[in-house]
């Protein structure tokens, strides 16, 4: 249930079909995901957040692993339904495995009733955490 | 500013201060965060946080910082000024140097960028990333 | 999928059904939708809702578009599926554009971003910026 | 309270500097806020920030002041401190009156208690509602 | 740290004060909390606000600790520090015990630990759970 | 639409077909709903959620239906599908009538109304209600 049409390359502009073109190169797959095709009403917001995706989530002194399942912890916290499932098939592919994701979970889970206690009790913040 | 007051070894229920040692002798250092002088007010809830957080956020398939940032995370994304500050020294304990914590932010920045922009439009998710 | 039924003219008691003719009589169509069948279950919250619905969102200092643009990044931050469908669809029938909607949706995204990164970060409020 | 420090002018890299003095002259005004201090520690992401900034706050087919009140919303509803003291001195700036930011808090009580109630429902959207 | 000016009553018009006053006259105290007086700047929502409050959270057939408990659940999850200390305050004076306060924040914490798992892994609504 | 199987009986481990059958006995039900099914994949966490939840959510010196409204209250804040779903079916089994399912609504809105509007304004705590 969408409030635009996911764009299929016959209705998306040249600008954003050269977006597609590149993900597919770029990925080495013909598949292109709703998440282009949502952007792609707006080709220089298409072609900006796929660099910046590329940029954001390659390697560095982060391991894309890592990158991501902060991802996917944001996503899940923010109850973004397309990008819990993209996202964990992304990790997925990235290696994750079962196990790695039970322990993920655990974390998940941990965090949000920890945040949820300090929150309710208003701890103030020790000076040592402070910068 | 707190609903409740950060309990003192000396205002501190036995089991609790049971607790509070043992977090001593375990991190060796004297120092107890407010964390668990908050949850001291309820020394089972305090000896059963205390012994979960070891499980979860000890090494395991995921290594310690990883699960640190993922906690880290899901704290930003919940507002938990507490647990922001405290998670992310944390973080720097177990080693995130700055370009570590750059490339971090920039992960954080853009899934809740697309995490946004992904729900205003409802994007469908893909038959692939289904279960 | 609802934890209530949506009711039908039928259904509804006479409080109700009155509160239903006049959203008919007002918006010039036979059409009510679903916010107002589920709050039918409660025809005094019904009625109060109607009557500060048409107050709050109707013309002022501020006009009906701008009003929905804040109503929509509300619900699209609020994660309401039902509000997002339902006020893009009020949002254009109010005139709001492709183009308009694209730029809308750049300043979500940019929002969403910087209050992240704000949040994580702690940055403190500027004295300049305090009432 | 923060997890780093704000940057000053001589603290700051001389890319940061080049951005500081951009916003500074850009902006006709010597003061230069906390939100870019804080990004100064990355001064990639705070070029392309500004850059970003100006680009999509402009003005373009919606005018400056309902983007301001979109961002604000987008912000309250984040609980984002720094953005909701900042972007609310922001509209008052591009001429927000008294009168303005009443009916504004007005939408957005409206908008959270209909996005609460509807949720807690399920209400299912309406078919005339969809793309 | 706020973005208008509490109100006075010296500040507050007439029709502000006589909010004040009824609030002072209902509670059997002169304290007016900052709530109502940053409401003050819209008289007509502060009168509204203060009618609906005493209507919403009176005896009814829930009983009114009840209720303060479902209002401080959901400040405590939309993290309004204002909400949750001055609610906190309010269960205490309806008879809230360190017990059961202690309680309600072990179900706070097991609610947020399950919605995010749930969410996380997207578990289907069993259809015996549907209206 | 999730990331995992529900399992089924025939599926999961040993270790969590005991805790389902466990959950049927205590219940008196041969009903095992799906979140016991999602949580399957890890029998560790299956087997100490369901002790957790039977302690937490059990009789206390908070009546059971409070402690279930609470939860709910939460689940609706953190827009957790299944778990409003099923925490107002647990609600209705425990008592619930439709007019304290009304007020409760209303308790909801009310709530989310003015943290909204708090948030915004930046209302400071009151002396008085600090700890």
């Amino acid at each position: 249930m969408a409030t635009r049409k996911m764009l299929t390359d016959a209705e998306a502009s040249p600008e954003a079909r050269a977006v597609f073109d590149d993900i597919r190169a770029k990925r080495k797959t013909d598949f292109v995901n709703n998440a282009w095709r949502a952007l792609a009403h707006d080709p220089e917001t298409l072609k900006a957040t796929w660099e910046k995706a590329q940029r954001v989530m390659g390697p560095g002194t982060l391991d894309p692993l890592t990158k991501e399942l902060v991802y996917l912890a944001v996503s899940i916290s923010n109850k973004c339904e397309y990008c819990i499932h993209s996202h964990t098939a992304f990790a997925k592919a990235k290696g994750l495995t079962e196990t790695q994701y039970n322990e993920f979970l655990r974390v998940i889970a941990l965090a949000n009733e920890l945040n949820a206690t300090m929150t309710a009790i208003g701890t103030p913040v020790d000076e040592v955490f402070k910068a």
